[in-house]
């Protein structure tokens, strides 16, 4: 791949004038009744969502369950192979939060970096850094760290407290500047239904980039996620909105919807990204 | 399936008279010639371990990236189904350390569970307990949290400790036991690596099975790992070994091989058991 993925998103964020990711998680049970009934649907749908939005968003982001489940990984391949002929431009990231010891994480590298190709992946921190390393080895690609999620059960293990009064959330913001950025090839996933955390982790990487997940059908705080999350330039953050982009509308005319929904979320941000 | 995931572990260790678990990680590169040489070589290697290891085994456990980072998902369902016929009454564990928050968790029991039909799957605990729900529900599986695992960067997140004195992985043997576990379906992962941490992690979860591994290539002590980790009457444990029995020998003797590797190994923890 040309130049690494920092490079990369830097380009799609300004080509796009866009922090907007679009996840590609098809349901089954929502598809429009013409495309559920295609020899492909997963496909067919994701493709008319690409040919919609590929010239507002920063990145899209298929999440592999949405595929594995059904025995579909031939779907989740075409995926990728059809945003990289119509929209070579625009990178993909691979939601997997994979995570294992040295020789098996070595496997899930491959999968995600050589047989799916994406440019980037999600993985777990729980088993340390020398399980990510197999990926960090990939100096083109970015690897891209969860650190606080979205959901409510976060506070389970990410928000326990330290001896050291620090939460293992900012602890994994730490080792991810101070260890693990080595390949300068390291992100981090911070919801934005928590937007002081999202401050607090912003304070402690710099400029590395975030996804952000939680928008829209999570009810995260738009405004609020941009400005905690921002870096100085207005950018470093990839936002990502699944289901009220890709559910917008219904029927013949879903594309066009969605459309209408990335447009009005990209514009929304870029509200306030200065 | 038949009873509880509990009931049939406990069935399989007095029928086998073994805590010993087989990884079924086959590795391209470590085949013999002749396996290698098959249309489906993961399947055929797989096929001649367990029919080489069943009655000696409580439990087979095949980690999935050995067969997706190839696009052999074929291969891992044929490992299945071969299971479930010749060898009905050992449980399959799927190695997977799924999660991720609600809607795509229960993709990923939908995977393991439903796609794959394993009687267990292990997943990861970063992002909170409703993100392991999905799981939890199904009430005849098994559900194998991370708790402590083998791994030297284990101590990266793992081993913080609180500002109550509890480490991250107590605090997840204790969750486990006190919010997880309401339908009697969880188990935790703890590596054979640490067998004090083994002990503390048995002195918080009672009578709690644990995935045990880090025996053999990675240096666990067997018998440090055995006594820690044992219950009072002399159960407790699924002790997965992969490398030391799949390759314990080569060419066309390799399952004969493996057999008296997992024999051995059987043996020596039964010695420790009471």
């Amino acid at each position: 791949m040309r130049g690494t993925f920092y490079q990369r998103l830097k380009a799609s964020w300004q080509a796009n004038n866009s922090l907007l990711c679009v996840g590609l998680d098809p349901d089954p049970g929502k598809l429009p009744s013409h495309i559920a009934a295609a020899e492909a649907p997963l496909f067919a749908f994701n493709r008319a969502i690409i040919d919609a939005t590929k010239d507002i968003v920063c990145c899209y982001k298929p999440q592999i369950a949405y595929y594995s489940a059904l025995s579909a990984e031939d779907q989740l391949e075409q995926t990728i192979a059809y945003i990289r002929t119509s929209a070579p431009k625009v990178p993909v990231i691979l939601d997997a939060k994979r995570n294992d010891i040295g020789n098996t994480s070595r496997l899930y590298a491959r999968e995600a970096f050589d047989r799916y190709n994406v440019d980037a992946v999600t993985v777990s921190p729980y088993m340390g850094g020398d399980t990510m390393t197999p990926f960090f080895e990939y100096r083109d690609r970015g690897v891209i760290i969860l650190c606080r999620t979205s959901n409510p059960g976060a506070v389970d293990i990410q928000d326990l407290t330290g001896s050291d009064g620090r939460k293992v959330y900012q602890r994994v913001a730490e080792l991810a500047v101070s260890k693990w950025n080595t390949n300068s090839n390291v992100l981090l996933v911070v919801g934005a239904t928590y937007p002081a955390e999202l401050a607090e982790v912003r304070a402690i990487v710099g400029d590395m980039p975030l996804l952000v997940p939680g928008i829209g059908a999570q009810g995260g705080d738009l405004e609020a996620a941009v400005k905690a999350g921002r870096t100085a330039d207005g950018t470093g953050l990839v936002i990502n909105v699944s289901r009220s982009v890709l559910y917008a509308g219904s029927g013949e005319s879903f594309a066009d919807a969605a459309r209408a929904a990335a447009d009005g979320l990209r514009d929304e941000i870029n509200k306030y990204r200065d």
